[in-house]
């Protein structure tokens, strides 16, 4: 999917939501847990009560490889069962070598045919370039993360060569991979729970999209991140998981997936109405 | 397996040789691909002709992953036919927020019942501590890679608080998660292809088992890290894939993956003879 077409994705929509399927089993309603494949049966439902809101879904592969083979197909299900216009992320956070990172695209472009890949930046250039070789595929690098442990390394004061400046190693990133594809290749995820570091973000990386996480459970605000955040072409998936796919764990939960889709897309149709306009 | 183990196999084997099983179905031999599970026939092959002359096997990942849930199966029966006194690990590369960690863990510890997973540090404390919670599990935390990419942020000059003194990002993150657990529950990824930074890894982990690619292929020397980086455990994991695997695409691809193999332990058996005495 190409940069434009989800920019009218989120235009049509009044949405830049995204849906984290970070489905598990142990939390599935217990009536759903009978069926043949109850993640996918799950998924299923959560997307058809959904896909009118949301302008992409996420699902984290941990969730899928944690089930062995079998969550593996229930992943290749979801994939195909959501509609075309919809842009997907492989929430993966892989990363390796040239030869392997090579692999890793082939599993989840070519097999799987995901738009995207979340990539970790540890191990630099090489490892995150494979991924780029592909016409709107996109790689979603990790920049500054939405977990505690964010401030661990990413947080980090770095040298950047020149004597009179210094700054984080997420920001170091940012500027460095921006060199290694376009606007229209990379995205980057920027957790909501760091709101002071936003501006620093939309200086190196005006035109990006960002992948937010953050939002609701892990205590990020929707209003904040749109206020700083939003870009000329809105710029921004915000992601929710939990408090939409586990809004009941009971047999109403699609409709209250549903309705707590419904109204973070009403809140973030009030964003884009204020934000956009003001380009 | 415990450390004490480990150490033990390196003692009756002679070796510190872990065999990476990156399995790749467009580099096996032609005979090969007709059986019913190439990769697995393949893999058990290469077993049957090194087990006695390694202590680890490492699959990457990316290479099972890149086949879907078949991939996914002969990954399981490969990790089922390795002998119980040889190290597993899992070339993933994972790391993600803690709950999502945890899937991780659960997948490569429980599942497939792996002895170590390789993880990347960018996400900080709480990504890697999930995988930390099972009694003789290991982390193998990437630390100084081997490919060139390892410049781009690896080697960054970092602030670490004091006004006098900064050190390179990765040895931060050594200096950082040793705190995280113990000698026996972490090693780390540091290449061979960067010998000049071996000392500065040796002087803030002296005691932690490096896993190290890079000799080989990559160039690095096997001689130069033996001698840099042993310790009184021994403490290093050398890697050789495509030199052993793939020593030879015809039918005796497994002979002569024994024959490199055997060249590389006996090699290691003059440096143990040699370093371990210095101790």
């Amino acid at each position: 999917m190409t940069k434009e077409q989800l920019f009218a994705q989120i235009i049509q929509k009044q949405s830049y939501l995204c849906i984290g399927l970070d489905t598990d089993l142990q939390k599935i309603p217990p009536h759903l847990r009978d069926s043949e494949d109850p993640v996918f049966e799950f998924n299923r439902r959560i997307i058809d009560a959904t896909a009118d809101l949301c302008v992409a879904y996420k699902p984290n592969i941990a969730f899928y490889e944690a089930l062995g083979p079998k969550g593996w197909i229930s992943l290749e299900k979801t994939l195909h069962y959501i509609p075309e216009n919809i842009f997907t992320i492989a929430d993966a956070k892989r990363g390796d070598i040239g030869n392997t990172s090579e692999l890793y695209a082939r599993a989840f472009f070519e097999n799987l045919s995901f738009d995207s890949i979340t990539v970790a930046p540890y191990m630099g250039e090489d490892s995150v370039k494979p991924f780029l070789l592909k016409p709107d595929k996109w790689v979603i690098l990790l920049a500054l993360t939405s977990n505690p442990g964010s401030a661990d390394f990413q947080l980090l004061q770095t040298d950047n060569g020149t004597t009179d400046y210094s700054r984080c190693l997420f920001e170091n990133v940012l500027a460095t991979s921006k060199a290694w594809g376009t606007d229209e290749q990379i995205m980057y995820v920027v957790g909501a729970t760091r709101p002071d570091f936003i501006q620093r973000v939309r200086e190196l990386v005006p035109h990006h999209f960002l992948l937010v996480p953050g939002v609701g459970a892990q205590g990020g605000s929707l209003a904040e991140i749109s206020r700083l955040a939003m870009n000329q072409h809105c710029g921004l998936l915000v992601n929710s998981s939990r408090n939409i796919i586990y809004a009941s764990s009971g047999t109403d939960f699609a409709e209250q997936a549903r309705a707590a889709a419904l109204a973070m897309q009403q809140e973030m149709a009030g964003y884009l109405n204020r934000y956009l306009s003001r380009k």
